[in-house]
């Protein structure tokens, strides 16, 4: 029997090519067109989970993407462990970044280079690598079911209803996900906090048709200039949003627990040269951990308006848009924000236009206790496989579904991220180390026989 | 001998074809890739010239897009008329929203509709056809020159240069340019004034690349957002614009040429359900009438940056853009205010982005005085057409190469304009009437007749 550092050793070559092949499938599932490979994608994940030994695969289709279900139960008075991940990614574009193509993986100076490297496909795979492991080596000390998902990235739409419909088959202990990132491979850390989100898009509109801004300009109010004057208004002076009622369920830290987040290794001029910006900014009276941590923000994710193509137009546009995406903290509340958002956006709106906000998607903020035996035991895994502690953050990023899995399964959520901050998720050049996706694979094991052993 | 009326009663036909074919080139200047397009609607006009009876026909290459043109000399001692037009139009954009295809000219209630049908194809046109008539009939009173380029859309980037190389050949009494609109069939104008232009496009730089919104956002500013507010400064709560000396030099009228001007007939309900808007705007302590013709606008043309796709992608954007244009009056200055704008833009730029302002094009206003002889002969061939007397007005649009010409050749510009405010220039369903088409070949050749006669 192989210890799993000696299996990783000998079958990385073997894991890294069956990543690459996954990598492959450019699973987007924001956008329609990729419909076909999204399935394919699927059906690629489903076979890896039989390879490896998982019983009861399943393709289970959706009203939208399918999501890959699969479990080995070994003993039902043993804990079991839910994992989840998704398969698929974020688009691509702006594809003229890329140094190489985003859906042909290349390694450079040890990291594999692809969109969905390290969100999410380098990390769920990694489990199930760990799981392959496992079963070959008798080392499974805890039953074991997959749900890997689709539609992660679009706000896993229809994830909530698989769940409901699903309780009895997701029964378990705890659920762990590899979904976010670590201080470095010298300081392991692991998030037990993320961010809930509210995403809207925004509809300005003008005139009922584009117009001369020689024949009508200064005369007709222009929607995209009102868009910026809106937008432009959700700030105040201190960056605080201006948005009447916006923080009042946000949890308010208390100083020592600032502190202690504040401790985290963080270096603001390698920060800021990693960026390329000449300052940073943010709300008054945080500091960047925090801001991106424990406080709530509001950014732009998008915003068009009239003749955006080569050369010059003089029109005045009769509509503007904008995609806008605010991060919520414990314990704000994604649906009631999405309101508040939408009420002072269409009240502040003046009466020479007209301004819509459909409500894109959402997910709660969530927070995982430290003093919990899944979180001991994913720290006695990261100590053992990094021969150093890992240290608790707090992450900006949110997973909507880790609040609805909380709710209606009754069951916690440990985040066992094995990124960093700089593999440019939801950008081009995304990465992912390939130390890291081994290291991954080499602290799952250890996780699963702590947890057992912490459960007696 | 037929009468002009006669003549246009018995070709109209013709007339029409020959205009849908010059419409259905696709000849948009703003777009590289309409290039052989263009070319080919050059060399249509020459060969129409040329059928008229015009010699020394030309299609005269460019840096850019090539400048078409021909003569008809009769007599050395007659005043010379100079016909300036332009073949080339505006990008069709956004093409879901044309009732029928940009350019396949299709007739509805009596209007053509089409890109370019009233700007400016529809317009020089009638004066190839009043040509045609003229030289047939043995009625041609003056010398006519005509010179039509192809890059107007685009800030006739080349023409300055063809005509400082071509004073002798353009020598000419009055330039005639039909580009503009009347107030309406039932009651005919003349613009009096054109405005200037000065076009920049803005672009603001945060991090160096995409980054996940999440993971970055709050601590990072946002170019968008900061374009947004940027944007947003540009106009004062009265809707002044912002920029400190961008009035200096605005020619305030008088009190009397105020009432003058707001004389012309106008109904602001019609006006807002025209535009469905519920209520109009502008610099406050203005009409409509003036903030569109003596008053200096600021309007945003395009603004765009972040993901702009279907679905949601929750980024922190790299840039953001903005095309940005400025209609200015007499006695503003192009480059002077250009530089305010990029000196006034790039000044108000935060720490934490990076802000270019890049100019694109622009031109001089101009005003045509009401006493010259061209404007008399203009307005005695209206009143002989439309059995009313035109009023003179003020054109909020841009014909920047007008005050080129004064420059230039020393030689006033009249502009005998058949359109209507609601022909849609530059938007979708571009129309022009078949009347305003027919009337205006009908007006032309009394205008030559009476400049010959008041010149003598």
């Amino acid at each position: 029997m192989q210890t799993i550092k000696e299996y990783v050793q000998s079958n990385k070559d073997r894991f890294l090519e069956e990543l690459f092949a996954l990598l492959r499938f450019p699973s987007v599932s924001a956008d329609p067109k990729y419909k076909n490979d999204v399935v394919k994608t699927a059906e690629f994940v489903a076979q890896k989970l039989k390879d490896a030994g998982a019983d009861k695969v399943e393709v289970c289709p959706t009203a939208g993407n399918p999501i890959v279900y699969g479990e080995k139960i070994i003993d039902p008075a043993l804990p079991t462990v839910l994992v989840y991940g998704h398969y698929d990614v974020q688009p691509a574009d702006p594809l003229e970044l890329w140094e190489t193509p985003p859906f042909e993986p290349t390694v450079r100076d040890g990291k594999i280079y692809a969109r969905g490297a390290a969100d999410d496909k380098g990390q769920f795979y990694m489990h199930v690598k760990a799981f392959e492991y496992m079963i070959a080596n008798q080392a499974l000390s805890c039953n074991i079911k997959f749900m890997i998902e689709g539609e992660e990235e679009v706000g896993s739409v229809n994830l909530g209803t698989f769940v409901k419909e699903n309780t009895e088959r997701l029964k378990s202990d705890v659920i762990v996900i590899s979904d976010t990132s670590m201080i470095s491979l010298e300081q392991p850390s692991i998030e037990t906090g993320l961010r809930g989100l509210s995403y809207v898009e925004v509809e300005v509109t003008g005139p009922n048709r584009d117009l001369h801004s020689g024949v009508y300009g200064g005369a007709v109010a222009n929607p995209a200039t009102i868009l910026a004057k809106l937008i432009a208004s959700l700030h105040d002076e201190n960056n605080h949003i201006a948005i009447p009622g916006f923080y009042d369920d946000v949890l308010e830290l208390s100083p020592a627990e600032r502190e202690a987040l504040n401790k985290a290794p963080f270096d603001i001029e390698e920060y800021k040269q990693d960026l390329g910006v000449g300052d940073i900014f943010g709300e008054k009276g945080f500091t960047t951990i925090e801001r991106t941590g424990i406080r709530p923000t509001l950014e732009v994710n998008g915003i068009w308006g009239g003749y955006i193509g080569e050369g010059a137009k003089t029109v005045l546009p009769s509509k503007a848009f904008a995609k806008i995406s605010m991060r919520l903290v414990p314990n704000q509340n994604s649906e009631r924000v999405t309101e508040l958002f939408k009420k002072h956006f269409e009240g502040i709106a003046p009466a020479y236009v007209k301004v819509e906000v459909k409500p894109h998607h959402g997910g709660e903020p969530v927070v995982t206790p430290t003093d919990s035996i899944a979180y001991k035991a994913a720290e006695k895994a990261l100590e053992e496989a990094f021969n150093k502690k890992p240290i608790p953050t707090r992450g900006g990023g949110s997973i909507p579904i880790v609040a609805l899995f909380e709710k209606e399964l009754n069951v916690k959520t440990v985040l066992l991220g094995f990124g960093l901050d700089s593999d440019n998720l939801h950008s081009p050049n995304e990465k992912y180390g390939i130390e890291n996706y081994l290291k991954g694979i080499e602290t799952i094991p250890s996780f699963f026989k702590y947890f057992a052993e912490l459960s007696k």
